[in-house]
């Protein structure tokens, strides 16, 4: 059986979570693709790197590449000389999945380490959203110069479909708004202070219940929403801007009493993320892009999306509005590993249509 | 350049908005897929038919086949004795797309037309959902047979791509449970019934503002709902069932008190669809469909659904629960459209892939 060899550059909860999702779905792949899927070579932050199949025929006795046991790893499997650059050099894959961890200010090392598999004529992946908000139409032209496929589902609402949607699902509309709540952090931040706590009250217990990251700066402050509506403006407008273009605005100054006096309006404070297209003076259309604690009617949809829910409406010439909600009900780590994985089901899907 | 001769069954409002969309989107299409769409042939209910192109050659001196000019319809152009299984057994077509009006309870003549232009070889498209809701799992199987595609967007949610999203979008999720509100005529009385009107009165004003129908039963009764979620449940659980199988009750004995009942408990009245798969006794997994009026939350996704928008949504084993929300902003028939054109998209896409 034909095999498809993936390269999981960063192995962290996302990387854990998908390794196990492809065990478990890979019959179900065998059956509908006739490939088996394999995990060739694992990334760490910290322990170093795997790499299997250098010699396929000598390290498992038969042409096959022999996946990685990602069931059963030991310490000493990983060679702490092998880092990222070392891995995706190396060519050992036919996908590699970028998930290593975000730096959303610059969007490295994951932009360079997408350039060099797609230089390499590697497919990618990436549940990173710092490529596509800082270099997605490059690196998409990269893709096509190469013959090869690039994708990011997992990068904005985990593995909702929101830019299959468009793409497969919306074919010939225009899209000429994009808006939504992306950031759950803020979210599970503002609902906690409806509920009559204070602000540092509601980050402690987002803390506590894994909604709220050690530094949650990134989060709080807009910058996460800002990436994500970046990134979505992007791809789906076919515009080239970056994080930095957003006007942003986060929810550190909300306070209880603002909150307070919104409900006596019927009204809720939501992190809302908007971009839409305007006319220039000179005609054209340019990218405006905002994140900004914003009042909304207590029975809209934003305003009914609860913690951990979160939400894209885009405006059609041809279809009006379409949104897409996502409810997670696992811990949505394994939310994001589908979007990875629905990524590798659709390279697999298109190298069978050909 | 190539062309995609296209066959219209059925001209209502439908027909003429998407033939209206075919040539707006003319240009894109051509560029898009190097193929050049033309309608060869139309079938009304009662002015009969045209069938263009029966001689490419003499009729317009080119190899093309010429389409019919559907901006300057004459009656000398209709031949009154040209039905619709004339124009199928032509064959004068690559693409039948059916749009006759439904008979819920038989599916028919339209469900005829499909299999009748499947066993041709003929790709079909159906706007009308009685051959999905009657006879779904014998026409999938034939255009399997045949080798040509059989595609059916429109049937629910317009141009909404619920069926998309569930078969290009979300990939091997098995989907457990559909849900939603389908029936835009019923969501307009009760939310009518909620500002005041009694359920004579806010039958009355649908039918003013073009929301009600001449003779509204099988959208009251909950027919209309209750075929759509049989399609879904057909096509996304892949199940074989007919609207007869689902337990349905319609709206006509809501009254206007009931509705203040559920106010003052902060609810409302919704006509809710929802299909799932139970285990039985002998752990075989067993569809049930059910369209009733429910008391849901006022901040809940069904109570914020106003007059014109609707909502599907689907639970999934990987990706938990995923939502689509139609809101119309132009009258409902363009966006019908659009789903039979995304349709004739889809086929060319897939045309253009092998």
């Amino acid at each position: 059986m034909k095999q498809i060899r993936i390269a999981l550059i960063g192995y962290g909860n996302v990387g854990k979570a998908f390794a196990r999702m492809l065990i478990r779905k890979k019959n179900y792949i065998m059956e509908t693709f006739g490939c088996e899927p394999v995990i060739t070579a694992i990334c760490t932050g910290s322990r170093g790197g795997i790499l299997s199949a250098a010699d396929p025929a000598g390290a498992c006795g038969t042409a096959a590449a022999c996946g990685i046991d990602t069931e059963h790893l030991s310490d000493d499997q990983f060679d702490r000389g092998l880092d990222a650059f070392a891995i995706i050099d190396s060519g050992q894959y036919d996908v590699m999945v970028e998930l290593t961890p975000i730096n959303i200010m610059t969007g490295m090392p994951a932009t360079e380490h997408v350039r060099r598999a797609l230089n390499l004529g590697k497919h990618v992946i990436t549940a990173n959203k710092g490529p596509i908000a800082w270099a997605y139409r490059e690196l998409r032209d990269l893709a096509r110069e190469k013959g090869v496929q690039f994708l990011y589902e997992a990068t904005v609402m985990d593995g909702v479909p929101v830019y299959n949607l468009a793409r497969e699902t919306l074919m010939g509309c225009q899209i000429t708004e994009v808006s939504g709540i992306f950031n759950a952090t803020t979210n599970f931040i503002l609902t906690e202070m409806e509920k009559g706590s204070s602000f540092e009250d509601a980050v402690a217990e987002g803390r506590r219940q894994g909604f709220v990251e050690a530094d949650p700066s990134m989060d709080i402050d807009g910058w996460d929403a800002a990436a994500k509506l970046t990134a979505l403006m992007n791809v789906l407008m076919d515009v080239h801007i970056t994080p930095l273009d957003i006007d942003r605005t986060g929810i550190s100054a909300i306070t209880k009493a603002q909150i307070e006096e919104a409900a006596a309006q019927g009204k809720k404070i939501k992190l809302i993320c908007r971009g839409v297209l305007t006319e220039g003076k000179d005609g054209g259309l340019t990218p405006v892009g905002s994140v900004k604690p914003t009042l909304v009617d207590q029975e809209s949809l934003p305003a009914i999306m609860d913690a951990t829910s979160s939400y894209v409406s885009v405006m059609t010439d041809l279809m009006g509005g379409v949104t897409v909600i996502e409810e997670p009900f696992e811990p949505e780590i394994d939310h994001t590993a589908y979007g990875v994985l629905s990524d590798v089901l659709r390279i697999l899907a298109n190298a069978h249509a050909r």
